[in-house]
């Protein structure tokens, strides 16, 4: 049976990269060689390394533009202690908007001074806060772009004067926008981009060398510029896995092409939870994630028979985070419409029947 | 034609362990689903981290002897700075053997005072140092086991009153010694574990928690104790193919069993080295590896006909670190003893020829 993978991450990648992964784990370009066992300094891995980078900044309309790319270890989760580690010198300002961005404040605590500018947690983090003010005294302003467990997403990038850093580890590479408002934001690889083991970083050259503090080389971002990312051993196969999705999404048409068919799949998905009396979503409405829906049932008795149906059905990975519960649909790039379908054809049934 | 593979690394893994792992890119245990799409705090793969752990928990012969262990992503190099983030609160004694203990010395020198205790510097490290005096007020003592670039390997574990810990990156699996007398080892994945991006490290648990300092939380090995090598998403590629290579150890006999193997190996390289007019070899004899073998031409002139019959035989990754020069032969577990045949076979030729 078909799977309809509706994880939230590590997640569904399109079919024909995990082919070609899993066919270059056995030989990588008629060398001989599998792509594991090949010597990260090879011409043939550095071409590699090299692709996805440039690939990277292309995707997000960076060539050219001062920033680089980076393929880190450590996830997002290292991300919050490296962006204050390198960019912190006195204050930042974060916007908190979930579990991600308040890790990411206890990180950066570590540092400096940590100003919460904006939260949702009076509302369990169901919506994006607006209308606050930005100091313009802040080292940056971190923000989490897409908050894959309460499933809500910026619309609209915050304007403001002091260098933007954000976490889009849920939604880069997702839709168009404009990334050059960003000075630096960070992806772990495991939603829209690869396997789990890799993070994309890109940042603005001119934000780094600021502080005053000594960096260790492994977390120091003007280290790994000038490695090439190869400071030491890279992933390889998350960055050679990285680089076929990144692949797959340029001849996809790019992220406004792949947008405008994660926008078809969202409005689908949320018409029904709207419509269908035996649902209620979670979000706010002018603030639901494109990626990942979450949703609960109005009747809670009708757990049992909705989960059934949905096992039926071939669908995975539904189960909403314990700080929300109900559900939550991960409707990353790679899920196709015909998993949304699915899903929307249990809900449907659940109605009826009930 | 099939390639011996002498890369240093990432390096040869068994081949039944690259089909393994290719198979589970396509699909997990039938699951219908991709090893690199499922969520990690799935049963599957939950399953997989507890038997990685334990597995390398009982191929030390550490299991049920306070330690644990801990399977984390950045290499060796990260390692270099979480050891002394972690332990290091007024001093501690490193004995220097090479590029790798260089590097662990420069990160620690940001968190505290680093003594190094020995070197063998002065002879472009082709030794293993002997005969100094270890200070009893040590935080810890570090050592490099393996020194992959100069082909040195300790012998015997130096005995010490304080903590010993040890990058054992190239060598770590690869022979029967007594692994308690380290209070922590750790060791990139990418010799004789599996593919890059992951880390392993081995920790009595009872040197934790003695530093007044904080620690970001990704780089608190207690932190990552208490998440079972989870507090963020794991690179469950490079864990997975890690357990394939331990079960393949498991499977061979253990540490004992391969340790034998990789003698034998190493015997019938480096006597071809000694016996050959027309090769030298680098490290004294006494501390030559088993892991990585360096020599060099008698008559430099000789390179372009030895590389010809190198690659005319399908020998690949040979040459020599810059910091060497010459040959290194990596001949780590997954190396078969055809390969090491066919090596000698070219140095034989090369000899008879000129």
């Amino acid at each position: 049976m078909k799977i309809h993978n509706f994880s939230a991450g590590p997640s569904i990648l399109p079919q024909e990269v995990m082919e070609q992964a899993s066919a270059a784990v056995l030989e990588l370009d008629n060398s001989g060689l599998s792509l594991i066992e090949i010597s990260h300094r090879s011409k043939s891995f550095i071409s590699i390394m090299e692709e996805a980078c440039e690939l990277a900044l292309r995707l997000t309309g960076l060539s050219g533009k001062g920033y680089k790319a980076l393929f880190l270890q450590g996830g997002a989760s290292q991300q919050f202690l490296m962006t204050a580690y390198n960019l912190l010198e006195k204050k930042a300002g974060y916007i908190n908007t979930g579990t991600w961005s308040t890790k990411a404040m206890k990180e950066a605590e570590l540092f400096g001074k940590v100003v919460e500018i904006a939260s949702s947690k009076d509302q369990n983090f169901n919506y994006i806060p607006e209308g606050y003010d930005i100091p313009s005294d802040l080292d940056y302003l971190h923000l989490t772009t897409n908050n894959t467990i309460f499933g809500t997403q910026y619309k609209e990038i915050p304007d403001t004067q002091v260098p933007l850093v954000a976490d889009m580890s849920s939604d880069v590479f997702s839709r168009k926008w404009d990334y050059s408002k960003f000075d630096l934001f960070y992806a772990g690889a495991q939603k829209n981009m690869g396997p789990a083991g890799t993070t994309l970083v890109i940042v603005k050259e001119e934000l780094l060398g600021n502080v005053s503090r000594s960096i260790p080389s492994m977390l120091d971002y003007t280290v790994q510029i000038k490695g090439g990312s190869m400071f030491n051993t890279p992933p390889v196969f998350a960055i050679f896995t990285s680089l076929l999705t990144l692949r797959w999404i340029e001849a996809q048409g790019g992220v406004e092409a792949i947008g405008k068919k994660n926008s078809i799949k969202a409005t689908h998905l949320y018409g029904e939870i709207d419509k269908n009396s035996k649902f209620i979503g979670f979000a706010a409405q002018k603030d639901r994630s494109e990626m990942n829906a979450t949703f609960n049932l109005v009747d809670p008795q009708l757990a049992a028979p909705f989960d059934a149906l949905c096992e039926a059905a071939g669908i995975s990975g539904l189960k909403g985070h314990r700080s929300v519960g109900g559900y939550r649909a991960s409707i990353y790039n790679a899920l196709p419409m015909k998993s949304i379908e699915t899903l929307v054809d249990c809900m449907q049934v659940l109605e009826k029947k009930y």
